[in-house]
């Protein structure tokens, strides 16, 4: 299980026999770089990782600068699935080194942003507030026939003190008058959105995920924005596997306190629960106040270790160490059904 | 559970409701040192630690000496056992700083060692060479209503290259001069033994064990060496014990392929198995090829640590490592029982 963040991808070509598609698409500052999505077992969906084209790992420290990165190449990842034959796209967009709205994603699909000459504006954050028209004719016909869904597990608005600019431009480059300006210019884009396509996106929750890209695939490609374990679980088919199975084995590199508060082994053991499967839970750390997991559905919590040992090496030794652990959670058992 | 050597006290007294003793005795320099043993819950079995009295541990390096160091705070312990009352004594004896053949244990006991002009001779190891004769007849008389029991995992003669001095002397504090002339001292004392009291002890496996002393047992005390594991088992009433028990838990601070070769866990194993009782084990450290323990009857190996961590906090977190570990345990057999 993944949660729709880094790692999605391959867990959910991993759990459904799918393939990984590798291609090169234009990076935050339209460079070309190696980028990659994944379409799971059934050939039809396809699992894209936003941070895979426009992610802020692409990019230098010294280069990070939200005013012109552009999300381009997410849309080019779009593209190159609906190129396949895929009708159900699945977004995680952690990780963003962007603050456009997600138009560099549209205008790769085919949206034009014209300034009031009527000539496309640059790409990037700064140039949203040149913006006059939105020409949406253009857009990839087969988008409407494309159910896409956006792992989101943030709340922000587009704009304001809790959206996209303030909470996330100082780390991805923005000056405080950076992130004012390019506040000014997501409102600038949604008030354009809000007259010409008819949607007030500015205060749905997870509209600023990702600088706005999560505003712009609602307005522009009609996405629907849902938590990144549901996501995930959906693509997996988890529920079902569930429910056929005798004993769920989940786990995250660290199990805490947290863990109960909506992580992944907290979203297993929850449709567990309802399905009445036990669930044992297997961590690279296990830090203390664990118990009460107990009543999320979480029997039985085990570290890994199997000696003293550095962090690096529990996480060199994470294949083997597992192994270990499934052979003596799978020992235990067998000794419990032993006992009448 | 112990196996004979450091700890073997503690662990008798915790399994037994025991008492410890504390008294001050004289270290192998003959100075005065504080000491311990113990009394199990049966009020009649003392257990003592040769260590507690004449280890290798009261004294500093550069005091290394097993010309001169004596066994008799050895003695003083088993005295004030039988002060108390004690009608068995064990004797667990690794870990000297003596290479006198027990000479020194006897002497705090009564018997004594004198030279050709029927002068007693010193105490330590190199004094062995001016003893003409064993008075036997100042021996504690109670000695002779006493069961001795030696804990000794060792098998070497009292003399010769596999002998007390050749094997033990160097780490000891003897150069390969005085090991030579050790290993004649106790051929004389041995060759005394033989003709005065009439045993032939120098072949005797274990006979060279904490320098002689196991030698000196047999011979004064009428003592019987057995391994400690036996002794201990017999101590506590292992066996009865595990015959009651559902479930066999035990444990040591390192899990490896020695384990099955005669180790604590195996000991504990093997009585289980007879009496088909399953048995888990715990341990700081499991490594590799325990597998095979399996058919030593272990089912299960558990290592105790919940994270990446140190040597220094495994040791230091133990207790709390341990009960977390039981837990586990406790929850997966528990979750097996729910399996039908």
């Amino acid at each position: 299980m993944a949660d729709g963040g880094e790692g999605t991808v391959e867990s959910v070509i991993a759990a459904t026999g799918g393939d990984l598609v590798q291609l090169t698409v234009k990076d935050p500052l339209m460079r070309p770089t190696s980028s990659f999505y994944g379409i799971s077992g059934d050939g039809l969906t396809a699992v894209i990782e936003m941070a895979a084209a426009s992610g802020i790992e692409k990019l230098k420290p010294e280069e990070r600068n939200p005013w012109i990165t552009s999300t381009f190449g997410t849309g080019q990842l779009i593209l190159d699935a609906l190129d396949r034959g895929c009708d159900r796209i699945m977004i995680g967009i952690g990780g963003s080194a962007t603050n456009d709205g997600g138009t560099g994603m549209a205008r790769a699909l085919g949206v034009q942003f014209l300034d009031n000459r009527g000539n496309p504006v640059g790409e990037g954050g700064g140039a949203l507030a040149s913006v006059h028209r939105i020409a949406m004719d253009g857009l990839d016909r087969r988008i409407g026939k494309t159910g896409i869904r956006v792992a989101c597990d943030v709340t922000n608005p587009l704009t304001g003190p809790r959206g996209a600019s303030a909470v996330y431009g100082p780390q991805k480059g923005a000056d405080p008058e950076m992130v004012q300006r390019l506040d000014a210019c997501l409102g600038h884009l949604s008030g354009i959105i809000e007259k010409q396509l008819g949607m007030k996106v500015d205060d749905i929750p997870g509209a600023g995920a990702a600088g706005g890209l999560g505003a712009g695939l609602i307005a522009f490609l009609g996405a629907e924005l849902m938590k990144g374990f549901d996501m995930v679980a959906q693509l997996v088919g988890l529920e079902e596997k569930i429910r056929e199975a005798d004993l769920v084995i989940t786990g995250e590199g660290k199990i805490d306190d947290q863990t109960g508060y909506g992580k992944t082994p907290w979203g297993v053991a929850q449709l567990a629960m309802k399905h009445q499967i036990p669930v044992v839970a297997v961590a690279g750390t296990v830090a203390g106040g664990t118990e009460e997991l107990a009543s999320c559905g979480i029997s039985v919590i085990l570290p890994i270790a199997d000696r003293p040992m550095s962090l690096e090496e529990s996480l060199r030794r994470a294949p083997e160490l597992l192994e270990g652990t499934g052979r003596r959670i799978a020992g235990l058992i067998r000794l419990g059904r032993s006992f009448r």
